[in-house]
């Protein structure tokens, strides 16, 4: 990054303090040679309810498996096509230095991988953030409602203090669904497309999972915006801290209560969980929160505070079967690695 | 707001800037108990030329009545449901520290409201800001095209330096209609919907009302996203100053003159009115400058300088009457308290 | 500008260092009177494939021709309305200080142009930065897809020290085309609506253009949202510096990988060319990949490098004969003035 070089005088105050910041960074630090195997498959995930999708899923899962490195470490992934049709994956945000080939763009720099086929991408995990990775091929159908998605958060060598003080580190990532193309692999995604489920880690609203909290938490939302929509966020009870955009740390962060996500972008929240009640986190876009025709659905969930419980006779979630990995918060609390989650992982369609 | 901790180095100059500013709020100011009553009425009001809609305004009334109240002041509301359908009030931006059960999510925080009960919400105004309230039930509906929403502006108890110099403050509230469901209350605001109207304040043009100001006037304008669609407000002949978002200080403003308003989100500008003459204002999401299919509609509207008067041939508001609290502006001067708006008033619908 | 004069002290430390890299504008540059001739034309054009479009083009071109200019140049731009129907030019981002009535908006500041009529706009070009200009009747049909847009861009007395450093200047106008209304002029524009067509410079992929770079340069990509929809551009490969808003200069520039650019704004880009490779650029709305229901279309281009070649097998472009204008990098290199260009120009309609 030679950004700063660009920046006139009137920024320069911050650069300084940012390359403060930058220049503390550890050249010791060892990176790991890190090999990770997946597949693509055809794969019948359930949004909520009784709505089916046929999906081309990562490791037959959506999202797809956490892959979770540092900064610096060298990324080894093999990929086994096992569909009918062709994908790739481009490893969104990732700066591949010197490894343009491995961008998974087909037609730009590779061609898409062939069914049946194996093919290997090789990249340093750089820039440190959340990023995340997708199939390019068709991105109007496999990306938008295909469920060919998955987060890659890579760990900064040297965390900025605001990172330090986080105690739950949570992935949101937003999709949309036109469920005239469930059962029709290899065709929709185009204009005049009606999307009508909306899903966070591809659940709707009932079907979605509370987000665990005692006071004193402090939480990291990384929000991913892997759809075709522009989602508006809103965070009830609380006021958030925009921390970083798109993984890279901002200079300025933010305050609010509600954000927009746009396809492709990402933003990292930063909440004091200081407010202890049951608060509904839920997508602003209103008419994103139904599941077909059916209001109150889709892009909705709740903090749950520990220190109130859930025993109301007005909660709907009081019964809730509570599932621990649903933000990837569990997987993202192990060591470095790829995580798979049982939680969404789909039902094998074979022909 | 413990916000602050949570800053890393790079950041600590603003943070303490601003912990200054903080650090004068007054404790000594006394809070004022403040009780509200207000009804939920099935009301037919008229967006413009003849497309009335079917709304369950708050008291009778669309934008609802303007509640206006000092930062830290025990907002005490009464709500009666006259309607045949469940409802809540939601405060948005309200933090409710202590009063979780008053933030009127169904199902999260309460049961709705039946038909002809009165319910009664109590909190503390805090943040201070440019906040809103509306329905949380069915939103897809009730706040996308019900018109279930109205403007809670908190006052701050220490203003900053840039509210003190504002002459004139004024609150748009932009929404999206649906007119297929105009006449079908309860049902609409789903996937598919063809939104064909588009107000500020719950008018289209030319149904809106200039913005009548003179040289030397500062004005806020607070937009409020409280409809289903993105929205992307342009101000001819200014540049505006971005000073608050989701009624919070930025610390770091930012200047343009086309402003994406997401839903659920508020935006205050600043703009000198420096520029004498006859000024559009509109958004520029151009489809949304329509009304039904008619083009030259929607969301637009002027800024009138006193210095050019409005006697043009060319001017199609020349002999507009002029309605002056359509944006809250005289409301706003008053005393705290609610305010209701005959401007805003529909026609009550009997069964 | 007065707006510094409202800033509370919280924003002092910014404004002053602002002021003095203002301060250092000269006033002794000498103010050029420029006067330039436009018509308005029907004008079919072709997007992309078989894809052609009645439009009403400025000079017969879209997007229009590029009017570079100076900081405080007089402009005059007389109009020639060669259509069968009313239009205005809003000149989008200038202050028209003191010339309020050449803003461009029917039934605002003048009677629209009448079929057959000239017109004449004066005004001087203030502010510098990325501006635009655009039909202001009907603009929900005439600069949703008519083409009715160019670009303005106003360069600056005094460069900010970033843009000082810029080797490659380029714009890139966004927009949406509904093929339903493509040989109905007069007509669409409406709620409902299909955009099935989505464009840079008023080509889709594979007709739009790679954009040229070698090791070392610094490019200004000037992004500005002239159509209906919101963009999510994503810029593989690179980190990209915002470092103006609506042609304004930000003073705290932030980074990312994926903006989105609403209508009417104007975001530019600043991104030093440091990692040869053949990158993708594109919207990471999916589905505005797409030319009608075909996918691997749309808003899509890439950036090629000479360090790599575009001799690979795989790379969909590698004959691709080159327009080296299409991003009007030529023209902005050339002397201030009106610059039309080959590239743009369609075929007159004639009834």
């Amino acid at each position: 990054m030679k950004i700063n070089s660009l920046m006139p005088a009137v920024y320069c105050v911050h650069a300084l303090l940012l390359l403060c910041v930058l220049a503390t960074v550890s050249t010791a630090s060892r990176a790991e040679k890190r090999v990770f195997d997946m597949t693509i498959e055809d794969t019948r995930i359930n949004l909520v309810g009784n709505r089916d999708f046929h999906t081309f899923a990562f490791d037959g899962q959506v999202p797809g498996p956490l892959i979770h490195v540092k900064e610096g470490d060298e990324v080894t992934v093999n990929v086994t096509n096992m569909t009918t049709l062709p994908h790739t994956i481009h490893w969104h945000g990732m700066l591949q230095r010197g490894t343009w080939q491995n961008d998974g763009v087909p037609g730009t720099t590779q061609e898409a991988i062939k069914p049946g086929d194996t093919y290997t991408y090789q990249f340093v995990a750089e820039p440190a953030g959340t990023m995340w990775y997708h199939c390019h091929v068709n991105v109007n159908e496999h990306v938008t409602m295909r469920g060919m998605w998955g987060p890659l958060i890579v760990e900064p060598k040297n965390p900025a203090p605001i990172e330090k003080k986080v105690t739950k580190d949570l992935i949101m990532m937003f999709s949309d669904w036109a469920s005239k193309w469930a059962s029709k692999p290899g065709e929709g995604g185009i204009p005049g497309d009606v999307f009508d489920y909306f899903t966070i880690n591809g659940k709707s609203f009932p079907d979605t999972q509370p987000i665990r909290v005692k006071k004193g938490d402090v939480v990291r939302l990384r929000l991913i915006g892997s759809g075709d929509e522009f989602h508006s966020i809103h965070i009830h009870g609380h006021i958030a801290l925009v921390a970083f955009k798109d993984g890279l740390p901002l200079a300025h962060p933010y305050q609010g209560d509600t954000f927009v996500v746009g396809p492709g972008e990402r933003y990292d929240l930063i909440i004091n969980m200081d407010n202890p009640g049951l608060w509904m986190v839920h997508d602003h876009v209103d008419t994103h929160t139904t599941n077909g025709d059916k209001p109150m659905g889709g892009i909705m969930t709740t903090i749950e505070y520990q220190e109130v419980g859930t025993d109301y006779p007005f909660y709907e979630w009081k019964d809730k079967k509570f599932m621990p990995d649903f933000y990837y918060e569990a997987s993202l609390a192990k060591p470095h690695g790829i995580h798979r989650s049982k939680v969404f992982k789909g039902e094998l369609i074979e022909e």
